[in-house]
């Protein structure tokens, strides 16, 4: 039984009770016989003084729709005097309706943010995603045109759950090309990699369960394992990325139901696992039997030194599962990522999937399969890895060059992003408002934690923009931290709206 | 704790036990202090004598893992005695992982159903899927064409979750043609209507809630409500649809959280509803404040007269949220469905949607937003309209011509199924595996049933095949059933097999 109370209004407090539980009664949403709330208890959740409820109740008897009884509390009329034919049809009260699952869904910091981004002259290096102007639209026309004639229809009819056969046998031996020993069958085409997660949390979690993470974090992973109810540990990152010395504790500890690490080029941090790391993690997984998840999404994006080797590819003993996508190294809106698995969770992924959306479009995994098997995804990477280098250093160079001081980064030699620490004394939430103010827009850092902290962090995305224009957004962005430095007070937090756009 | 014994190994039962539970403890899977299930219940658990179990805890404590205490029962020892390094890796026991859900999600009726039409040179009835030789491959051929030029990178890029706004506005118009008062924000482009179905499960039910459906009903929406472990009271149909008087008894006892329908030319039965029993149902929506969920992907393919109202068009109060999809009317691989609803719960399944998947394909939302505003949908649709009457009609005049006696079905007036009753004595199951033989299959009744019931029936699907394969197929299936009826003995019941394919 839910009751809102309206402290602005005239209307007394316990008429306001009053009638909102007469009207429950009434549209049949609390039935005869229900028992109401002890008058004691009732008073405790709404915060309001006990003799108002005793009050309300004392109401709704005389109206003839509760009795009370001493000892035994107060219960609705079997026969509520009021006639039916006179409720007027009430609309649905929705929030009686949800989940709990769904009440867990708010996403705030988020919420906020994505309406700072949404207007067109903004320069937003908060939204993750590829520079559009390198995207093989050339390419991808001459496929759909060869692909699209009357005997092809198989390309728009239903396809099996797990995905297009060829795309997961390309899928495998790119993969092997880079250590992972796997074949299409333990391969599931998802619709991107965020499906992946959400599969994953669906046929692992349980509320209450326990998970580990690093902090910070992939915020849209953070988001699926809140609302699936999971509690959440968290192990800090240093240089060599997640601190396996503190995760030994946890495990020595607490048994979690999985890993959840993003060892290469971590969003938001830009950091990379070294190789000692990566064996001592696969180490405390093989010893206290936790399997993993690794989150691949940049690996590919390297701009100093070859390939670094996945979890995936060093764990001997089939307790990582991999999640990849094509989003990030190619372009996103096919919405294709993947998951490798061992057979048995393979299986089980798939029927999660089946009752999800049966499968991922047919016509965009022929798309993408034409286009890998022409060698054209390993000719993109190559010239996205060279320019996504050159806006890396562009960005950088551009903050030493107009930064005031104090602000601080690590050049990270691959991935997305830039993370900078502020200086002392700016706030990210208070920055994100005033660099609004000069129409541009990043991710504050608190977004990527799961309790508080990252307040004096933001996520700078150096892909997404052409050089020049990441030169003026940099400018427009020193120049937000200067005036916040230079003034007393840093103004109210920014607002709170609803979501208008995804963020990755 | 989950053991599994076999009985055909010679091991002992008791060793089994012993060998099994003491994995778990050396691996850690069971921590130390964890307490063992007292011996009476692990015996009925796993259907053995309680001496067994009072064995294999006895040659635990013998090895220095658990300790017992009488009247405290068995617990695993603190420092159990065998050295941590000796032990070799393990593979992770997955199913030990696995959530509730997960559990849930095994469907055996259809797994044994789809590995049986995986052949090739099968005649397929089972698969719910449009004629690939209608699909307009020429047209999308045009789009793509014009879509995929350079300034267009837009169409590969991160969308807003509710979807790509053109198409929404096209689906606005083109449902309020349909009688249905809406506008682009309160409609939310899915993956398909299936994910609709997984979305709205995800915001409203609660493992134990109660929901009303149809019985029986879509395959998918069964699968995906109990997974999340929603109580299904199920209502029979008749000739007018949902039998509302049984409704009416169930609803003034339960509180459902919302009733699931499918109201125009029903999956598997071809049922209309009646536009008084529509009216009927909305009444008691209305007077017990239950939501409906309508699902409606067959309605455009009416074959005698024009389009029947919909429940969401008749709703004056908003307690209708509406599911559409492409899939049935054109093509099904590009996964693209819709859901109307007011505009708290579409905010609410953005949001989820947003943990789920980020955004349905962009890609595919531009070729589908071109090929609708060229009008290209509604000339579809008179095209196969004119088809699969034809082909219905076929059906069944073949039907007429060769099955045997004892069979019938009642002409659906739209829609894609022939629902069929078989003559007396023979069971669906058997005669698929009868059918298996002659290459040709349909789905069992038992497929769209909650509880038991339809062993007696089958659905065939009569717009995926032209006309000649429908014939020969007909053909084929009526052989198997006089073949059965001649046969002293049915046989025994099909084989049960993994997963391979998508049923819809």
């Amino acid at each position: 039984m839910k009751l809102k109370l309206d402290r602005s209004l005239k209307t007394p407090l316990y008429l306001q009770i009053r009638d909102q539980i007469g009207q429950l009664i009434l549209s049949q949403q609390l039935s005869p016989g229900y028992r109401l709330p002890p008058e004691r208890k009732l008073a405790a959740q709404l915060g309001v003084n006990r003799t108002t409820i005793v009050n309300a109740y004392h109401e709704l008897a005389a109206d003839g729709l509760i009795q009370s009884h001493v000892g035994r509390g107060s219960m609705v009329c079997i026969h509520p005097t009021m006639n039916q034919d006179r409720i007027p049809i009430q609309p649905v009260s929705w929030q009686n309706y949800y989940s709990s699952q769904a009440e867990r869904m708010h996403n705030p910091v988020l919420a906020s943010i994505l309406d700072e981004i949404s207007e067109e002259d903004q320069i937003s290096f908060a939204l993750g995603a590829p520079a559009g102007e390198y995207y093989p639209l050339k390419e991808l026309n001459e496929i759909c045109k060869a692909m699209m004639h009357a005997g092809n229809w198989q390309a728009f009819a239903y396809g099996p759950t797990i995905g297009h056969l060829p795309l997961r046998e390309y899928l495998a031996d790119w993969l092997r090309l880079r250590g992972i020993k796997t074949q299409a069958q333990n391969i599931l085409i998802t619709s991107g990699s965020q499906q992946g997660l959400d599969l994953l949390t669906k046929i692992f979690l349980e509320p209450g369960d326990f998970i580990v993470m690093e902090e910070p974090s992939f915020l849209g992973a953070i988001g699926v394992f809140k609302t699936a109810g999971a509690h959440i540990l968290t192990i800090p990152l240093d240089e060599e990325g997640i601190r396996t010395d503190i995760l030994e504790q946890i495990l020595s500890r607490r048994r979690p139901k999985f890993i959840y690490t993003l060892p290469t080029f971590q969003n938001p941090t830009g950091t990379t696992m070294s190789l000692a790391r990566r064996h001592e993690l696969l180490k405390l997984a093989y010893q206290f039997h936790v399997p993993i998840i690794e989150d691949d999404p940049y690996s590919e994006l390297y701009y100093e030194q070859g390939p670094f080797p996945s979890l995936k590819s060093l764990d001997e003993h089939e307790h990582v599962i991999y999640l990849g996508t094509f989003s990030k190294m190619l372009l996103p809106g096919l919405r294709l990522g993947w998951c490798v698995a061992p057979t048995t969770v393979l299986e089980q992924l798939s029927l999660a999937k089946q009752h999800v959306d049966l499968h991922t479009s047919t016509t965009t995994q022929w798309i993408m399969t034409d286009f890998c098997n022409q060698g054209m995804l390993d000719q993109h990477l190559s010239l996205v890895r060279n320019q996504y280098k050159r806006q890396r250093d562009i960005m950088a160079d551009t903050l030493t060059e107009f930064s005031p001081p104090g602000l601080s980064w690590v050049l990270p030699s691959g991935g997305y992003y830039l993370w900078c620490e502020l200086p002392p004394g700016i706030n990210a939430t208070s920055l994100l408002r005033k660099a609004a103010e000069k129409k541009v827009s990043f991710v504050p850092g608190n977004a990527f934690h799961i309790h508080s902290g990252g307040k004096n962090l933001i996520r700078l995305c150096f892909c997404h923009h052409t050089e020049a224009t990441i030169r003026e957004g940099i400018y427009r962005l020193c120049t937000a931290i200067s005036e916040l430095l230079n003034q007393p007070s840093q103004g109210r937090p920014a607002h709170r709206h609803h979501y208008r756009e995804t963020l990755v």
